[in-house]
C-alpha cells in the first residue's frame, strides 16, 4: 500500500519526540528537597526514550481539526504520564519483573522498588493535573471531558482492567475473543483516547468521533499484534527490552493463537480497515494514514 | 474544652461510614469476567473499614454551604479512592511491608502483590472518573476545579511527594520543620482538599476558603500527631494495624522530636487554632468543631 505522507512520518515523529522531552523537562524540574529522587525517577522514565506513538496519534488527530499545537502537546504529556506510569508498575518484580525498558534500566533497577511505585503514582496524578489546567484548554467542559475519558480509559474498565486480565492469562488459557478484549482494554482504550482527545478538543460531531474510534480500535489491535510479533521474532538489541517473555510465561497472545503468519495478515487487514475509517477525511488525515502503515511495518 | 455538637459526632460518623460503604458497593459491582479479582481487591480495601474521617470532613464542609448530600458523597468517594489506593501501595512489601490494615489482611496478603498494585492504580483512576462525572456537579467548571485540586493534593507536590520524603526519613534524620512539611504533604494536602472541596462546590469567596484551609492545615497536623502517638502508645487490637513501626525504623516523627507530652500539647494547641479559624461561621460549622476535638481525643 502506498500512502501519501505530505509531512513525512519520520520528521513528525522526531518533532513530537523532541517536544515531549522538552515539555517533560520543564514539567519535572528537580525540587530542592527530599522529593528529589521521586522527580529523578519520573524524569528517568519519561525523558529521552520511547516511540512516542501516543503523542504522535494525539497530534495527528488534533491536526485534522486544527487544534492548537500547545493544547495537543499538553494532552500528549498527560497520556505519556499514564502510559509511562503503567510501564513502571508493569516492570516491577511482582508484575513482569523486567530489568530493561527502552534499552535502559527499569525504574526499580535504577532506583528502588518503593521509588518506582511512587514515581508511577506521581505520574498518574500528574496526568490529571495536566489535563485539568486551563492551559490545556480554555473551556472547562472540554477539560473535564478529557479527564473523564482518560480516567475511564486507564481505570478498571480500561487499562487497569486489561492488566488484571493479563495477569489471569498466566494461569488460564484465553480464547481469541477474550485475548482480543484483553488487548482492547490493556492498550486499546488508551490509544482510543488519543484519537478521542483530538475530537473532543476539535468539538467534532458524533459521526466523526465514531470514525476515529473505529480507526483507533483497529490500529490498537494491529499495534498489539506487531508488539507480540516483536516479542516472538525480535531481539533485545532492536526492542530495548527482554523478548520471548510471553511464550516463556505460557501466555496466550493473538500471535500464539493465530500463528505468526496469520497474525501478520490480520494486522495488515486491520490497518486497511483503520485507513478505511478515515475515508471521509481529506489530506489532513494523511498523517493518521501513514501511522497506520507504520504500525505494522516498524519492526521489519 | 466543651463543644456543642447538635448533630452529634457519632451519628454523623456512622451515617457517613454507612453511606460510603453503600456507594462503594454500587460503584464496584463485580464484573463477570477475568477482571473480577481486581474488583474484589478494590472492594476488600474500600468497603467495611476505616474511620472515614475524610468523607466526614467533606460532608461537614459541604453542610456549611448547603451543598447537596449526593454531591458531597461523590467527592467523598473520590477522596477515599485516593486515600485507600495510597494505603494499598504503602502496605506493599517494598514500602511499609504491613500485613494488617483496619484489622484485616492487607490487599497483597489477601490477594497478591500484583493485584495490590493494580487495585491501587484502578482506585486512583476511579477517583478522577468519579469527580469528572456530571452526577458529581452539573457545572463543568466546578468538576474540573475539583479534579485539579485533588490531582495537586495527591501528586508529586502533595501526597506522593510526602511519601517520598517519608522514605528518605528512614535514611536521614529530619528536623522539626522538615518533618512538619513531610506531614503537610503526606496527609495534610488531602485533608486540605476535603475542606477545599466543600468551598469549591459551595462557590465560596476567597476569605472563607482561606479560613477553611487554615482549619485543614491545623487539624491535619493534629491528626498526624495523634496517629504518631497511637504508633507509640497504642496496641494492635485498638488500632487494627501493627504499632511501633516508626520507632523500629528509626524514623523521626513529630512525637519523637517533641516527646509524647509536648506532642500531645501541640496537638491540642493545633485543635484550638483550627477551631479559631471557624469563628466567622455559625452553628452550621459545629460538626467541623466537633471533628477537631475528636481528632486528638479518639485514641484515649
Amino acid at each position: 500500500m502506498v500512502t501519501v505522507v505530505p509531512l513525512g512520518l519520520k520528521p513528525a515523529l522526531d518533532r513530537v519526540a523532541a517536544d515531549v522531552d522538552r515539555y517533560f523537562d520543564h514539567l519535572l524540574a528537580l525540587p530542592d528537597d527530599a522529593r528529589r529522587p521521586l522527580y529523578e525517577a519520573m524524569r528517568h522514565a519519561t525523558i529521552g526514550g520511547g516511540k512516542r506513538m501516543r503523542p504522535l496519534l494525539v497530534c495527528a488527530a488534533c491536526d485534522i481539526f486544527h487544534v492548537d499545537r500547545l493544547r495537543a502537546m499538553r494532552v500528549s504529556l498527560a497520556i505519556e504520564c499514564i502510559h509511562v506510569y503503567s510501564l513502571i508498575h508493569d516492570d516491577l518484580p511482582c508484575m513482569d519483573d523486567d530489568d530493561l525498558r527502552r534499552g535502559r534500566p527499569t525504574v526499580h533497577k535504577a532506583f528502588d522498588e518503593a521509588t518506582a511505585v511512587l514515581a508511577g503514582d506521581a505520574l498518574h496524578a500528574l496526568a490529571f493535573e495536566t489535563l485539568a489546567d486551563p492551559e490545556t484548554h480554555p473551556d472547562p467542559f472540554v477539560r473535564v471531558e478529557l479527564v473523564a475519558e482518560l480516567a475511564k480509559a486507564s481505570g478498571p474498565a480500561g487499562m487497569a482492567g486489561g492488566q488484571m486480565m493479563d495477569l489471569a492469562a498466566e494461569k488460564e488459557t484465553f480464547d481469541l475473543p477474550t485475548v482480543t478484549r484483553l488487548q482492547q482494554l490493556k492498550t486499546g482504550a488508551l490509544i482510543g483516547f488519543c484519537l478521542e482527545a483530538g475530537a473532543i478538543m476539535g468539538h467534532v460531531a458524533q459521526e466523526g468521533r465514531t470514525r476515529l474510534r473505529g480507526y483507533a480500535r483497529d490500529i490498537g489491535l494491529a499495534f498489539q499484534i506487531a508488539d507480540d510479533l516483536l516479542d516472538v521474532e525480535g531481539d533485545t538489541g532492536a526492542t530495548g527490552k527482554a523478548v520471548g517473555k510471553d511464550a516463556a510465561a505460557g501466555k496466550a497472545t493473538l500471535v500464539s493463537l493465530l500463528g505468526p503468519k496469520r497474525a501478520r495478515q490480520q494486522a495488515e487487514l486491520l490497518v486497511d480497515q483503520a485507513v478505511a475509517h478515515l475515508s471521509s477525511f481529506g489530506p489532513e488525515a494523511d498523517l493518521l494514514r501513514a501511522i497506520a502503515d507504520y504500525v505494522v511495518a516498524r519492526d521489519r
